[in-house]
């Protein structure tokens, strides 16, 4: 029986690239950007990668009839660059960062100054509460080595348990972003075995755009074509998942991509395709009210080999911690024996210096560099352990708890 | 008319003071710390400052008869110090880190390498969800400087937005912990105001212990007697708040603190006191349920108060930020002016050399090291003001939500 859809949500997700000075054609696109906002007026705009926060001012001051309420989510060293514009207003708010995000000492990928993070916005619609989740996370960078993959794997974990934890409150929850994953790998599996979210490109009725609903494809002029050499037709990261709670179904309508430019024009927004989605929500007869959903098996496996990914990291973790601990020793004990050194040469005067002054003190620098270096980075590595190690025992716990859920239910 | 209690829950929560190797009878303490749980038998045991993680070791594998279910949570440098011994299964845990907490380069206070942090775990007796929340707040350290408040402030603001959002699937809601605040401070106002818990203390049919629940006592032989100099009788810091949710109300039977040493013994458990309370669950009859209560107008006086104290912390991570810069910028243009005067006499050979070699070179090593620190402090400082913005931009948003209530209501 088809039901009376009670609203219908037309959703904009999009990886702005907004790196000033850097990114390609960055002021036109943002301008581009603002007006097809404007002129399709859609209800929700969640966008990653705005950033500067004088693109996002620029941007709330275009849009600000047209979407009167509006969030940037401040975080890391320039922001999370996640922020979103609603047409219905933002009752609330709620931020968490991410507790592994990259290396500061990677500024070439530059992720950790990013401050990644999931934002929360709460929204009431016709009386129904829609908890909206957007997000960005680390970047992959190579498949084939991937070193960041143990960070992504723990960030969807803390994602899903943060939804998972605060969606209970909300009719509907709503989870937009740049995951940085295919949608075969563990951290999109994750985040719908684990929360229940479906894919709207997979649910969708009507699906327009990219084929496979890729949103990073060749045809756009900005991507880069060496990362697509082995996926000729594009690959998919960018999503919008979804999910009803309590009395309240979603119908995904229709899902769609640019395909490589933005509509009538010449450049692409981004060098992410775009994704537009069209939901409606409908009121759940009676006798369909399933509050708590059958756990599937599978997602013991997938937590398992989410669990795996992340000893895998502690390992690695573990070895960088020790390498800086090491290398910090050894500065040290260089520096004590300068510093004996040159004791023996104030205290007994006659003694020949058996180093010119000039390389003995720029040996010292050396060290004090190292020294100083390798003790922060051995801070920064304990750190990754011990976050490594508590999403380990989380995801224990909490495959533990699913287990017995299985063998009872 | 007297309801009938569908279960009594007793709770202990103790701030251990349990830095190895510096707090006095660390060893003795813990252990006899384990010694009473296990005689006394709480339902739900809440530590903080269980600094290192063998300490945590031996206590679980002494209590795991009596509580077989424990939960450590891992963060920053040393752990958080946060962990819960319960009688009943964990089927739960989260944890999320504050945003601000201290400074690095504050050695002697530490508080920056603890990762402070809420964790939550989630419990189910007899059908009955308990979202239990522990946390420790930043330390004051000296009430007429507080540098710290904005600090804590932000981290009870985040604690505050913590348990709103996440106890919606909950029955009942208790938080433990050592909040580093008095009752009449900001902090604890907003998490009464905001969130809506009361405070056992207040609420106890029955107190017994120190006078006005004081948990900081000049009676406790560890305790700081200069701090405790204008609080003759002590201060409470510690406490143990709750709420019901849905169609459960909670009373609190007792409330009780230990008074300067432990029960029949010479030493008390920690520089703290403990704060044991009873609290039972009792169906709330149909015409009281009272899902959403009324918002007091008060709340937005304490909501605009710690707002304040973010914007004060605000101004000054600014000015620190700008110090750092420009300590920065002064250690480049030495850096740069030296190595213009090395290659001058490095070309012009003939040139006499103004300064002795050793001389010049240990200011570049100067140079070098304080450009190097001052740079990392910028970047710590710029994210303290982008987290303190957020905070503050959270509070405005929250703020005009419950103006809009209170209008409309």
């Amino acid at each position: 029986m088809e039901k009376a859809s009670l609203l219908q949500l037309r959703i904009f997700d999009l990886n702005c690239w907004g790196i000033r000075y850097i990114s390609k054609l960055q002021q036109e696109r943002v301008e581009l950007i603002g007006d097809v906002l404007n002129q399709e007026g859609f209800d929700l705009v969640l966008l990653q990668e705005v950033w500067s926060e004088k693109d996002y001012w620029e941007l709330k001051k275009k849009l600000c009839t047209c979407y009167p309420s509006s969030y940037y989510f401040k975080s890391g060293v320039i922001g999370s660059g996640v922020c979103v514009f609603s047409k219905h207003q933002i009752l609330d708010t709620f931020q968490h960062q991410y507790s592994v995000n990259g290396y500061p000492y990677m500024f070439q990928h530059g992720d950790w100054f990013g401050g990644k993070s999931v934002g929360l916005v709460v929204l009431k619609i016709k009386g129904i509460v829609f908890n909206i989740y957007v997000t960005h996370l680390h970047a992959e960078y190579s498949r084939e080595k991937d070193y960041y993959l143990s960070h992504r794997v723990v960030q969807a974990w803390e994602l899903a348990q943060f939804i998972q934890h605060t969606c209970k409150g909300a009719d509907v929850v709503l989870l937009g972003g740049d995951l940085n994953m295919h949608p075969e790998d563990v951290v999109v599996r994750l985040l719908q075995g684990w929360v229940g979210l479906q894919d709207s490109f997979i649910t969708a009725e009507k699906v327009e755009g990219c084929e496979d609903g890729c949103t990073l494809v060749p045809a756009n002029c900005f991507t880069n074509k060496k990362e697509l050499q082995c996926f000729p037709q594009g690959i998919r990261i960018d999503y919008i998942l979804y999910k009803g709670l309590s009395q309240y179904e979603i119908r995904c309508n229709s899902h769609e991509t640019t395909t490589g430019k933005a509509p009538n024009k010449d450049i692409p927004y981004s060098d992410h395709e775009a994704v537009m989605v069209t939901l409606s929500v409908a009121k759940k007869q009676s006798d369909e009210e399933l509050n708590h959903p059958a756990v599937a098996p599978t997602v013991v496996d997938i937590l398992n080999e989410a669990r795996m990914e992340v000893r895998v990291g502690l390992h690695s973790a573990e070895r960088q911690r020790y390498s800086c601990g090491r290398m910090a020793v050894l500065a040290l004990l260089l520096l004590l024996i300068q510093g004996a050194m040159g004791l023996t040469s104030i205290l007994g005067g006659n003694i020949q210096q058996p180093f010119p002054k000039f390389s003995f003190s720029l040996l010292s620098l050396l060290a004090v560099l190292v020294l100083l270096i390798s003790a922060v980075l051995y801070l920064f590595h304990t750190i990754e352990v011990r976050m490594l190690q508590g999403t380990e025992e989380e995801m224990r716990l909490g495959l533990q708890t699913l287990q017995d859920k299985l063998s009872s239910g």
